[in-house]
């Protein structure tokens, strides 16, 4: 693609830090910022240096600044990019920006620089929606990941076989240009197994996206049980367990975000949490039908006894749950008052022995919670799928390739075959952007943030 | 300085972008890079080149990364400086802060990199403190000073006083080698004219405080005036006025302050809003005592009065303001109801005549507000003092110059000369930093962002 303009951004995340650093792509980039910068000619320099020097607007020094340049085509966009590492301050940040806008530049879209990237061809859709899913990834499986898609996990699976496929659509067209003569070009039973190879990996990756998205989005946990439990105790207990174990690096404030726990890299996000602050200890009523109602959005529920409820009736919310079909884990709370016979009878029913105010078997508990969502044999180095419209376009694939094994055994003129292959290829296509329309880039890079 | 140690940490603002920047500087900086990066051998690299890799922790890749090389002494620290932009995203920057700390970098603590800068004679310690003086500025004239005093304009202006001095005291200390000979080297008449000469940038610099910490640090506003006057529906229009003037571009969102103007590039900063909105218009009681003891902080009172007051009343309002000695300006809201004769004995008090409710007249007090500061004849390329520090650096060189002038004028021996002119010299040289203390370092250096 050929852009005629250059576009502008702070690339760096809003607020006072040391320096800030803003990003100019296209044609322009160099001559643009050449006038306003003196130290010296960047035209003349090379591609991948850095030069120090001044931003003036006429006489006036705005910033010493640092510029990168990368010049066309070595660069993340593939066009001219200029880097200027300016001071921190908000103030100077937008001076510079206005000012190089005032000599042409155009401030840039949401996720722009990384369209143009896959406009120029740097890498294919699924690799540029890896880009935001990294900068999101705020653990190590997310991590993972996104980072094997970014390097090109989903075309390096499905290229060989698509290339296949389009090879016997090739083959089939041939065929309807020799519709009279009853020609066979494209073997049917070829097409039939390759079909069935794509189909594999194809149901696979389909199947992935269950792990691929509690990977990305963590796992909904419930923590439920009767008023007076200990509930809040033991979400707290989890909670504060997490910060002691993240240490804040000098600089990087981690990003709070209330009621997640990293286990081993999986993120555990605890739902309505506000519900049983507030209901905990305080109101009897409605408290279980409430958290009965938000299991189902659950993934997972920590169901939580105290010791000294009714056996009996523990026994009977345990058949409830059963019934939700939603994992669980059976656990006790102030489990030194524990008589040795029920200890004996829920140790039988796997009961995870706890008490949630001296933190005690919090360790064990969050053991077991990685056990429940079996992540542990998952190899992030294979693709898996997290994002929602790549299932969506592989199940469509799916479905026209099975329409192409139908015709393939209920036979049907050539061009039906034609067809269905086609719209394979298409859905196909439209994971790694080979097939694109306007509204589905939009609606991808307006969620990238600004700047990248 | 020669540093043994590489110091990290994250340059750029937490929190998510496109890009975060992590930096390291110290004699390992390009070395413990290379030892987690893949792509070429970057210790075989020139100095001011950029590098496009990946960083790894074992097979592990954390990201791809692009490097910049500042070999020593061509950096800001005058050391190895290693910049790492890599992917905003929180995880991975605390990946690669944790796995460069593994192999040897330590956290850097707050300025430390400017620290280091100052030490390693990259500029004096004025010049440090203006690199925090221009993160923080937000407004024009703020970043003009920090600009100009960041380039030098402090050392530039007392260096040649400064080493006459040191000439006088040698010759002094001379005087001292040769006590029983009684002889002068220093000509005491030369003496005196040049601490004449010293004395007079002193007191330009000092009286240059009052404006430079306004520029600094904005001018603190009261809105005063009895309840039911329309002092937060004129706050509200002053700040909507704001509002709208600060264009957002792309990217920088401002750090939207509260309850500050910016005109014409001068910080007004109203003080007491919460009060003023708290009770203007509900509580009759206390309001008007509340306002009067805030008065005091204040280097501008707007006194507003409603069109409806009684004349007299307001007559002796404007009489215990004028004995306040904070200047004021008196506006009279709802000016639309006043009538001729009570407009014409009011305008003769130069009365500012608005209607807050429909912001007419606004335009008008802004300009009275920039007015009365009086700061349109400021030169920011000036020298202005904005730093506390420094004046009372500059008083103690003061006072120890006119202790000279004391003691040429009445006579005493040399040493007590000498030991004056030391002084003297020593205060001036905590300004640049020519002086230093471990406590003074600390001091300015802990409040500058990590990272910088």
């Amino acid at each position: 693609m050929i852009t005629s303009d250059t576009i502008i951004a702070l690339s760096t995340p809003p607020g006072s830090g040391a320096i800030g650093v803003i990003r100019l792509s296209g044609p322009d980039a160099v001559r643009l910022t050449n006038q306003v910068f003196s130290g010296k000619d960047l035209e003349k320099q090379e591609s991948h240096t850095l030069h120090f020097g001044l931003i003036k607007n006429d006489h006036v020094i705005i910033d010493e600044v640092v510029v990168s340049l990368f010049i066309a085509p070595k660069s993340y966009t593939k066009e001219n990019v200029v880097e200027i590492s300016c001071h921190g301050s908000n103030y100077i940040i937008q001076q510079i920006i206005n000012l190089l806008i005032s000599k042409g530049a155009r401030a840039a879209k949401p996720g722009e620089f990384t369209l143009r990237a896959f406009l120029n061809g740097a890498f294919d859709l699924s690799q540029a929606e890896a880009v935001a899913d990294l900068i999101a990834s705020n653990s190590k499986a997310s991590h993972d990941v996104a980072m094997q898609q970014m390097r090109g996990g989903f075309a390096n699976e499905l290229k060989d076989l698509r290339s296949q496929l389009i090879h016997f659509a090739s083959m089939i067209e041939l065929e309807l240009d020799f519709a009279e003569e009853d020609v066979e070009f494209a073997n049917r039973a070829e097409l039939e197994s390759l079909i069935q190879k794509i189909n594999k990996v194809l149901q696979r990756l389909i199947h992935s996206f269950e792990i691929g998205n509690v990977i990305k989005n963590g796992v909904p946990v419930v923590i439920a049980g009767k008023p007076n439990v200990g509930k809040s105790t033991l979400l707290n207990a989890l909670l504060n367990e997490e910060r002691a174990i993240v240490s804040d690096i000098a600089g990087t404030t981690r990003d709070t975000i209330e009621d997640e726990i990293n286990i081993n890299g999986v993120v555990f996000r605890f739902i309505d949490t506000a519900g049983i602050r507030e209901t905990a200890d305080i109101i009897e009523a409605k408290g279980v039908e409430r958290t009965l109602d938000k299991m189902k959005q659950a993934k997972l529920i920590i169901y939580l006894v105290d010791a000294q409820e009714d056996e009996a009736d523990v026994l009977k919310q345990l058949e409830g749950l059963a019934q939700q079909q939603i994992p669980y884990l059976f656990v006790v709370n102030k489990a030194e008052l524990l008589d040795a016979q029920k200890k004996n009878k829920y140790q039988e029913l796997e009961a995870l022995l706890i008490s949630a105010k001296d933190k005690i078997g919090i360790d064990t508990l969050e053991q077991a919670l990685l056990n429940k969502v079996n992540l542990s044999h998952i190899n992030t180095s294979e693709t898996l799928v997290t994002n929602i419209r790549h299932v969506e376009a592989l199940k469509h694939t799916q479905n026209s390739l099975n329409n192409v094994l139908m015709h393939i055994h209920n036979p049907v003129t050539s061009d039906f075959l034609a067809m269905d292959i086609k719209q394979a290829l298409h859905y196909l296509g439209e994971i790694t952007g080979t097939v694109t329309t306007d509204d589905l880039l939009d609606n991808i890079f307006t969620k990238f943030c600004i700047g990248k």
